[in-house]
């Protein structure tokens, strides 16, 4: 069994399937073809609002191109300093955002906390022209910790924002393991709440490449699809992206991929932790970060378990993530394998 | 039949069945999967010497990322005027290039000539910090009004790019169908000839969505692959950018689909010509440019026939592009079912 | 005499006695002081209009980033092949401009004409995200090649500018010289015609290091700054900048430093045709360009006299610049220095 | 008393004279006049070794052209979280660093420290194409809370940045100040302690506007002119720059100035303790940090001394700056003055 990201999956039947059909006949280009002019009509439904969709092929480009109508080469993007667009996206927010910068602060479990939010954003002195302003937030939900910020926590993040004129953003890699986990409507912790662009993975959860940007401001849509074209992100073949996502949405094939995935990690941390390990934090999605010893870590190994370190937590902390595929019985059955 | 461009097609068959292959196992994700591991030495044999190979999911991303070591932020790519880099790809080379300007210049047929290569760069007379000093010259193989450049053209310019030390960049979106119409090495029009990086495009000629970029000159590996994450550009399930591309040499395939591709044209010249239509330029590769009268053009439209109107070449020209899938058979019997 | 540049010149008496003046007396950095605070309201006066000036050392800098304020990140400006900002200005509009494309076009004497301009514009098929469309032309007065657009010529390109939606900016490097030669109003060749950004020059006429980058819509004001400040372009001492700027409108210096450098070229002109030679274009400023023989120029050049060839023009042909201090007797008698 | 900070002074007569001794002769543009062409071998002599000088009119263009040269689009700059760099200088290390990212770490004083440098460079755990890593480490001497790096402490930094194969910047805004305060040749805390790049200020010491950037590595120097050019800073009348560096070198005027400001600084602190102040840090450079109770703050007001709060010391932090002409008598009398 293989933990060691959700990225290691291959693609979902329906997704696969939805590629496969599109196999026999000619469609237009760059997005004008038939399947690409859904995409709006659907995400709106899905939202409950008018959203526009920009699709892209990675997340790291939907984050990029997404955050970059939301803040001017001049500005500031706050972030917490776990955040994959801190951490993990090389000077990509710099790039695409002509300069701009992150400030990373502080939080419990990789999440914001609206109170230090707006603490940093009150005392933050801007001296003028000479310093870097924050003109944007960005959360990460669920986090790179593999927590969850709540509905009212998402809305208390907004607020903050809405008071310091702030624009929001969200990375939504894990988009859908969250709106599983809170069993809330997807508007409940988007536009309703202030978001002003999303990023909505499918990649991790069961497609071969998408993740869509969302804006939930229509002004937004001519900055980031030319943003797109610059960076060379709009596909020819644009209809292949729009398969995946219709695929992904059709019959909520996201929740469901995406509840299997976190029901699998609560499993996991069951069977883990009567192996005498102990979650750093409770899973909320589909990640599992957890700590342990080192024979325990030996003994998974030896079951061929793979999994990784994560240093950022501690020492003895490793992190497990489940996905659409994983499987729950065998994960069930581990305390029994491995002392058995 | 839809000839508006080569990427309104679907994926072939053998590629397709290449990413379906992928859906039963685990891969480590960012090109350390196996089959990514396999890339720089099946593209090594394929060129008889050693390279290193940097997959995208775009042509524009391929030739903008693999451009990008190149030049400084302060150089200039000379060009031809109508090259998709400067017409078709925003203001992406400056973008990637940090600030680096694109240089046109004429030739017929969309294709620099080695003599006006020499004399431009001989010309330029640099006047120290001030202008815009050429760093790296670009050509598109085939080219942007379907003509092809041969093994001895190709070598003419890399010799001038020798003479005034310029770097060599080949746009190959269309490379498959240069190979197949002059039935050369891979290694004639490239690294023997002094091309430094080729964008091999794949997406046009079969795939669902991959360009590799093709590093003959190893040093510049560090620098394309941060430009390719930093832009967004690295898959997490890089194993399907892989299985596309290998699948996409075994047997040939690439070779194949452009040999039919270039085959269609050849047809479909003759049939339009039949008709009374008369090509701009003879179609080396999978494209035809053709001048015809509306009513000619009114009657293919009618028989539902597909294909843009192309003014940069004149009024009454037109581009319809061929590809894997054309229907030769059909093509021929163009003549026979408009006028009939 | 030197007439290879005005910019060979040193700080005119009044300038230097305004810097002078400045050196017992503390003043708030950046913008804060008392001669910084007069700026907007003196140039308000001089153009009749409410201005903003932001002052920065060098006319590249006044170009790039008054410039930055009108284009985006993906867009083109359109300018005169000769253009300084394509031509001796480094990749610095894309760099300030996050991208944005130099869109060269050709004219007489290094004059855009406005016909020209419509058809380019009106021709220049925007295919939706792929190309660089136009956002913002650029004219320089007076020319590269000393001539000068008249009143109605800056109207009637500011009506095509009206016309296709592009905002329209000024080099005006040697703006003085142009109203000088033209006995107009400032107002007549700026906003009145349409222009939205002027970079006001000094330095070439008499300052020691500042040019005004002058804004005829108040919106760009805080683009503009932050660009400055972000670029290293804004004086911490900044009432030097303000003190030569107030004491180069004063009692009209800038007026009078430019109408003795353009009677200065005009009798240099008569002198040099007395000699043999034939002016390029008639001397509309300060510049002359003239075309002359071998043993003409090395007569003057044996005389001491310094001045640059000018290859664009022609091999036969040479650039002599006047200034605020040319010696306009000397230059009248240079046929009988020189012949005699 | 204007303490608000060192540029609020004026021009210092000795380089006021250097720039009116201009006023009568003609120069080459660019750099190329004779005063400037003595730049690189004053500033060798002065510093021992070989160097190249690229000047510039500001202090933060100094830093952030110096910079460019030492880090990659892709790369990190370690610095104090309270450095300039990171504090008041915009988005621009990004800009000219082509999305170079700004990694603030911390240390009592403002300074960093070895330890700390070596710890956070060894903990810093690559995670390939992912993560930004640290290519170069930037301090400031005399530190943004005026204290001062020691021989050995420049030293120390300098092992850990061979260590880890980071390259070394010092900006060097008040670097006079440095060397006055420590009485050590200038090579003792830069090439000699592995400094690859120093911003070597004179603006706030006496000079209009001028700030060099010193290269130690002649390698750097074809990047930071052409980054000089294009970010517009290269100046036309060049020797300005020139005659205030010159001036500003000869007789030793630079320690001159800065021996007097940093004097004065200890007598302000003298003085202000006398009258109930604390000084946060011993004033090691001209600027003291000092903490005082509210009345103290209004009698000092009340008296026409002006001076600066600083918040991130505290509440009831002020700073003081002092210059080159400070009045040392006023300022010891201050106790009498104001307690009188």
């Amino acid at each position: 069994m293989n933990f060691s990201s959700d990225n290691v999956t291959p693609i979902c039947p329906e997704i696969l399937a939805a590629i496969a059909a599109e196999s026999d006949r000619a469609a237009l280009p760059y997005g004008a073809d038939g399947q690409s002019q859904m995409l709006d009509s659907a995400f709106s439904e899905l939202f409950g609002t008018d959203v526009c969709v920009v699709p892209v092929a990675t997340g790291t480009a939907a984050n990029l191109i997404g955050l970059s109508g939301l803040v001017s080469p001049f500005g500031g993007v706050v972030c917490h300093h776990h955040a994959h667009i801190n951490k993990t996206e090389s000077t990509g927010v710099a790039f695409y955002g002509g300069g701009a910068k992150l400030l990373g602060i502080d939080g419990p479990s990789a999440k914001l906390e609206a109170a230090t939010l707006d603490q940093f954003l009150a005392s933050h002195s801007p001296n003028g022209m000479h310093s870097v302003d924050p003109e944007c937030v960005a959360i990460t939900q669920t986090t790179e910790f593999g927590t969850l910020y709540s509905v009212d926590e998402v809305h208390a993040i907004g607020g903050v924002c809405q008071k310091h004129k702030m624009r929001l953003f969200m990375d939504g890699a894990r988009f859908a393991n969250a709106v599983a986990a809170l069993d809330c409507h997807p508007a409940d912790i988007t536009w309703k709440a202030g978001v002003d662009v999303l990023s909505f993975g499918a990649t991790k959860n069961g497609a071969l490449a998408v993740d869509a940007i969302i804006l939930f401001d229509p002004e937004l849509r001519r900055h980031t699809e030319k943003s797109r074209k610059r960076g060379g992100h709009l596909f020819s073949k644009h209809r292949y992206l729009a398969a995946q996502l219709l695929a992904y949405l059709k019959d909520d094939l996201w929740l469901r991929n995406a509840r299997h995935a976190n029901n699998a990690a609560k499993a996991l941390q069951q069977s883990l932790e009567a192996l005498g390990a102990k979650a750093a934090f409770p899973p909320e999605g589909n990640e599992l970060f957890i700590h342990m010893n080192d024979d325990l870590a030996g003994s998974l190994r030896d079951a061929g378990i793979v999994f990784r370190p994560w240093a950022s937590i501690g020492p003895d902390a490793y992190r497990f993530v489940c996905a659409w595929n994983s499987p729950i019985d065998l994960i069930s059955d581990l305390p029994k394998a491995i002392s058995g």
